[in-house]
């Protein structure tokens, strides 16, 4: 990819991802492998005004070789530094890149219960971060760069540096950096604003989404929730994109109360293995039976976590008709494909109700607002989606039809 | 470089150098250029018996960005987490490797105010870690890799693959890994062996250093101290070798008895900057005249950094017929430069007394031990050194006579 569009593409990361404000601190978690278009992110920063970029990197071969040989009580707890590292980076006030670039099958062959241990021992550990990201009290931003292994799944009939080449294409275009990035985007985020104001607007009692794949469930919305898309301010009132690329307008379930089936529309790539065909089944915001064509183990790892990890903690419209979902494009990363598709994710909730900071932890559950330590996202949106909203006075309201906005 | 003199290298530097333990965690920091090296030598640890490979990567790019345009304040302080990387490891009895492959030229331009309150926030924030490092309470050991900006310092007429090649060749020669590895050093080993027994029976009361580049310098040693040279045993009786490449002897000196003046042999990279042809003179163990042809205010930010940075901390004794003398070759890098010639470092000692755990601060201080937060080597070795050794009777002994073992 060219230069001047990694430039492009480095500046809309700094200035809209994560709007990095004059002295701020950056901090930028990328793999050793992303190297050359990391270092221009770091001088987009500079050029914004960061007081300091401090890199966090890691390389995918020696996560793997680790995940493979490490003695297996490593994987159980997380070092006091690592939190320390988040601590001292939220208390100075920072933002949060993270590059991402994972070889899909990085964890392909790991034994299952070291992965779930280290998501856990990660989950729990770095569980203020998390509460500080999902709360945006901190700004925050993910994209991504191409990785050859990860190029390489994308396009398995090119030549390495032709699959390097052509993800970049796909990565620049759907994240709108094809033409004047910064303008798009503003132009975009006005879309955004729209959805959500008709979905806040509407505040929906309850959901209920409906496909000829099979899913056919329902779900309420916890009282005083709203909803979100495009641009957020965190807590100080600053915009940030917490996702580049990102079409969706989400919001939170109650997770008390899906009830009915959902069928997945695409495969799930969860720590290196690809869940295919699969669905879940709810009662009383539960999942109380599943089903994997592939890797169905892998499924029952993430509802195992803890016990939100059964249950919703995100719902996220995305129409049919977005230049992801229109790309026909099996991205194999959540951050591109979740755009291409409506999408629930199992676990943690983005805390979006009016008051939350001040409600206690367990009127907030109540509420159904998901404590989960994991959140994974996945499709099942398609062209004949039908989402019907039910109104506090029981009116039905068609918000999606044919997959698209109604 | 070829993968299987990589690999024996790679094994030298694990159970030669730290000698990992079946169990142990073993910490390596590195440059994210060396990482096809570096994953060579994360599996020999694993090989070896490591329970767990930690990786502490830096990228020098973003490294010199970060001095050219962080804020100023960021170099007077450490983060909380920094420091607890390193506590975490000593607690767990890890072990660290450092693979260096530094860009002499790294720093240079950068505000030298930047550079010395870094390392002086790095040398208090990491004292105790340092303390353990030069206690031998944990095992570790410095290796090169070439990086294309070192080998074009060494080899500024080579294009850049022949440079990086004839450096390899270099660092593997005097690294002795040309042959069997792992008994070229056993063997190595032997020889220091009867030199560090000759020294420590001797128990020199003070050593005088002549050449005719106008070294004239002569110094006590402290009561009970004693030598050492090659292989070490840390606290626990596991021997390891702290520096690969090793050719030199070496104690401490009574910080407070240095009386002459010594001249540099070498020039000495600092931080990337190259000080050139500059002495020192010395009273009562304290610099008070020093002068250098280029550089020398680099040379005077070493000596301000703390009270001990202008005293003696160190005597390396470097016969001047050894390998690495022989090849003749300025590496720009203290590892191989040190072992061309005898050298004296200034600032803090590895404290080689006898009893030293058990001596109360002001007491070791008062024998002389050197307690800076800062250690830089400068070499004063030629083909006409003269050493000669006083013992407590008061017998003179020649020990280097025309610059070797006499």
């Amino acid at each position: 990819m060219d230069i001047k569009r990694q430039e492009s593409y480095a500046e809309l990361i700094v200035k809209k991802g994560v709007n990095v404000q004059e002295g701020q601190k950056v901090v930028i978690r990328a793999d050793i492998g992303s190297a050359p278009f990391v270092r221009i992110v770091a001088k987009a920063a500079y050029d914004a005004g960061a007081s300091q970029v401090i890199m966090n990197w890691a390389d995918e071969v020696i996560t793997r070789m680790n995940y493979l040989r490490a003695d297996a009580e490593v994987f159980k707890s997380i070092e006091p530094w690592r939190v320390q590292f988040f601590k001292d980076y939220d208390d100075a006030g920072a933002c949060f890149i993270n590059i991402i670039s994972d070889d899909p099958d990085l964890l392909a062959g790991v034994e299952p219960e070291r992965i779930k241990n280290a998501a856990k021992a990660t989950g729990i550990g770095l569980a203020e971060h998390r509460r500080l990201t999902m709360g945006n009290h901190v700004r925050w931003t993910i994209a991504g760069v191409p990785s050859p292994a990860w190029a390489a799944k994308v396009f398995p009939n090119l030549p390495e540096a032709g699959a390097v080449e052509a993800l970049w294409e796909k990565i620049i275009e759907s994240s709108r950096v094809h033409q004047d990035a910064l303008a798009t985007w503003e132009a975009h985020d006005k879309v955004f604003k729209e959805k959500v104001e008709f979905l806040n607007k509407a505040a929906f009692k309850q959901l209920s989404f409906k496909n000829s794949l099979g899913t056919d469930i329902t779900m309420e919305l916890p009282q005083g929730h709203f909803w979100k898309g495009g641009s957020a301010p965190d807590t100080k009132g600053v915009d940030f994109f917490p996702n580049i690329p990102t079409e969706e307008v989400f919001t939170l379930p109650n997770c008390h109360t899906a009830n009915g089936r959902v069928v997945a529309s695409m495969p799930l790539t969860y720590n290196g293995v690809t869940i295919e065909n699969f669905e879940l089944t709810f009662k009383d915001g539960k999942v109380v039976a599943y089903k994997a064509e592939k890797n169905e183990a892998a499924l029952a790892s993430i509802l195992e976590l803890d016990e939100g990890a059964g249950m919703l903690g995100e719902i996220a419209l995305v129409p049919y008709k977005s230049p992801i979902s229109e790309m026909k494009l099996l991205f194999n990363c959540t951050l591109y494909d979740e755009n291409a598709s409506c999408h629930f994710a199992l676990g943690k909730a983005y805390p979006m109700i009016h008051g939350y900071e001040d409600l206690p932890k367990d009127e907030a559950l109540k509420r159904g607002v998901n404590e989960s330590i994991t959140h994974v996202d996945f499709m099942f949106g398609t062209a004949d989606m039908e989402i019907t909203g039910i109104t506090a006075e029981g009116k039905e309201v068609v918000v999606f039809a044919g997959g698209n906005w109604a």
